[in-house]
């Protein structure tokens, strides 16, 4: 078992928190407005978010009328500013590693997730753990790093160009999953690379039907604040899964 | 609509028999073996083989017991080696293209295509003929080249080598899904390009629930008859999905 918590690092959290409030990151262009197009009505619903970091998707449930949202996240920092910015009477934050699911004694109608599965190596087991806590019918909704992003084990997959243009994109190591130790703001953080295959049939082993995927590309508006957005069409950054419980 | 009959060519045909002869060929190594691991029983069951080919499939369902098994398939000259080589009491070859399976008054216990699906322009139409088809508690089993693979506009996607040594693999275009055209013994081969999500989707869509996705890798075996196919843990060559109608 590994736990990650780079995010309680003062230098990786400085650089991701200043990251986020930027307007034009991967998140607020491409991850976000893919993953709400996706998100099932929550009001008067029960909410579960594992890897919550600064609590904006836990407000946003609540102020959708959720009756109850639990955000999960093993870091203290992330937690600390979430309970000063995105504090709501129906909102429940907990110091946790999100596979320690188990030990919660509810269930919930939506599990969702914003790029934070790529962390756990615990994947196949963490699936089932969500299907303990869904009611029937409850939706997962996950979203996480592509598997062509993290399948170089040296974390230098890249776009080739051609002067400015990003022409091609070259990868190795896709169908050798494991981990995978990258920089990102600080050296030594570790994500774990699973190849399409086993994302989903992690998902459909559990018990869960698959009822939509998602490789995210920027609209014209997301085009027209972050232009180099178009090496999306090439290579997509990021996957997202949506399940039921039959 | 696109009829893709190049197999009716006759030097694609002459060049693709004969490759279809060697024992060493990714058929025979990779796709082959994963699909059938995958294939579910199919004694007393009936078995519609989509883009059938040379029938290999179609004798070996027979030999395996099922009731009942059609082959179809658009190319004549394909056909005329199915019905002299793989000819069995329980075995019907239809000339069709085989999304005309609508047009079939029975339904199917398993449906079987190898590597016939990235021709189709009609993916998700053509899921959901299948669906209509199929009998309750029926499998899909499909292998098709994987979109990484399909990706590239022009053809040259590519692997990267460090003297014999494959190291990496350069693709682009992969957002980008639509009709590719390639050279393969012939120019001019049409096939169609969509990424992981539409191939998942346009089964989802069509009511199966996806039970299992394979991205296959050569075994100790294959690589010692054929060293290069380690090449397939860089980037894997077929995709296999598996579904079933609940």
């Amino acid at each position: 078992m590994y736990d990650q918590n780079v995010y309680d690092d003062e230098k990786f959290f400085n650089g991701y928190f200043a990251l986020r409030q930027t307007k034009d990151n991967y998140n607020v262009l491409i991850e976000q407005p893919a993953m709400s197009k996706l998100i099932c009505a929550v009001k008067d619903k029960c909410v579960l978010d594992l890897g919550c970091g600064f609590g904006d998707n836990c407000a946003q449930f609540a102020r959708m009328g959720a009756k109850r949202v639990v955000g999960i996240d093993i870091s203290e920092k992330m937690l600390s500013v979430a309970k000063k910015e995105n504090s709501h009477e129906t909102v429940q934050y907990v110091h946790s590693r999100f596979e320690n699911i188990d030990t919660l004694n509810e269930k919930f109608d939506l599990v969702y997730s914003s790029l934070a599965f790529h962390y756990t190596d615990e994947f196949d087991v963490l699936m089932k753990k969500i299907y303990a806590v869904m009611n029937e019918g409850a939706t997962l909704l996950f979203s996480q790093e592509h598997p062509i992003a993290t399948a170089t084990i040296d974390g230098n997959g890249h776009y080739n160009y051609d002067g400015d243009e990003p022409v091609s994109y070259t990868f190795s190591h896709y169908n050798k999953s494991g981990k995978r130790t990258v920089e990102w703001f600080v050296k030594g953080v570790q994500k774990y690379h699973r190849t399409f295959a086993q994302v989903i049939n992690a998902v459909a082993q559990a018990g869960l039907t698959v009822t939509q995927v998602v490789e995210p590309t920027p609209d014209e508006r997301a085009l027209s604040i972050r232009p180099s957005l178009r090496k999306e069409f090439i290579k997509p950054s990021f996957l997202i899964v949506k399940a039921v419980k039959k």
